[in-house]
C-alpha cells in the first residue's frame, strides 16, 4: 500500500475467545463491507495461534472512520464482537505522519 | 496498555522469508532492547502462519523513535532484515489521537 501520508490508521489489537462461532465469516464480511466504504485506502491483518491478532485498516479521513464505525451492519457485528467474539480489545485512531518500506506486501 | 494520548506508535507490517534463521532470537532481543530505551510505552505483536506480521510500538514522542532507530544494535538488526529475513516490509510513524477499548489485553 503505497499511498502518500498524510492519512489515517485504526490500529484493532484483539484477543479473541477460544470458541468464537460466526467470527471468521463475519470478520471475513467486514473486510469486503470495509473495502467499500468511501476513504478506505487498504488493511492488514494478522492474528497468531494464541488468538492475538492486529488488524490495521487505513482512511483519507476521521469522517470516514466515523462514517465506518457508524455502518449499521458494522455496528452489529461490533456488538457482537463486544459480547461473543473478544475477551478484550483495544482501538487506536492514528495520524500516519511518514511511511517507507522495503518492496511489496 | 492504557496510557492518555497523545503519543506515537511505530507500526510495522512484514512478510517473513520462510527460511530465516536466527530470526526468532534476534526478535526477542529487539523486544527487550527496545522495552529498555527511554520513551518506550508498549509493544503488541502478531504473526500469522502465513509469515505474515504486524508489530505496533508506542513511544512518548518522535525524538524517542528516532533514538531506537538509530541504536547500533538495532541498526545491526534492521540491516539483517532487509537483506536475510524480510520478503517485504511496510513502516508507519503515527500520532495516535484517540484510543478505547475493552478489558485488558
Amino acid at each position: 500500500m503505497d499511498i502518500k501520508p498524510p492519512y489515517y490508521a485504526v490500529i484493532f489489537s484483539s484477543r479473541k475467545k477460544n470458541s468464537a462461532e460466526g467470527y471468521e465469516q463475519m470478520a471475513q464480511r467486514m473486510v469486503e463491507l470495509g473495502s467499500s466504504m468511501p476513504g478506505f485506502l487498504g488493511i492488514h491483518s494478522a492474528r497468531d495461534t494464541e488468538g492475538f491478532g492486529i488488524t490495521v485498516s487505513y482512511w483519507r479521513t476521521l469522517d470516514d472512520i466515523k462514517n465506518w464505525k457508524h455502518n449499521e451492519e458494522h455496528m452489529q457485528a461490533q456488538k457482537q464482537g463486544r459480547s461473543e467474539w473478544y475477551d478484550a480489545y483495544e482501538i487506536r485512531i492514528c495520524l500516519v505522519q511518514h511511511q517507507y518500506g522495503l518492496g511489496t506486501l
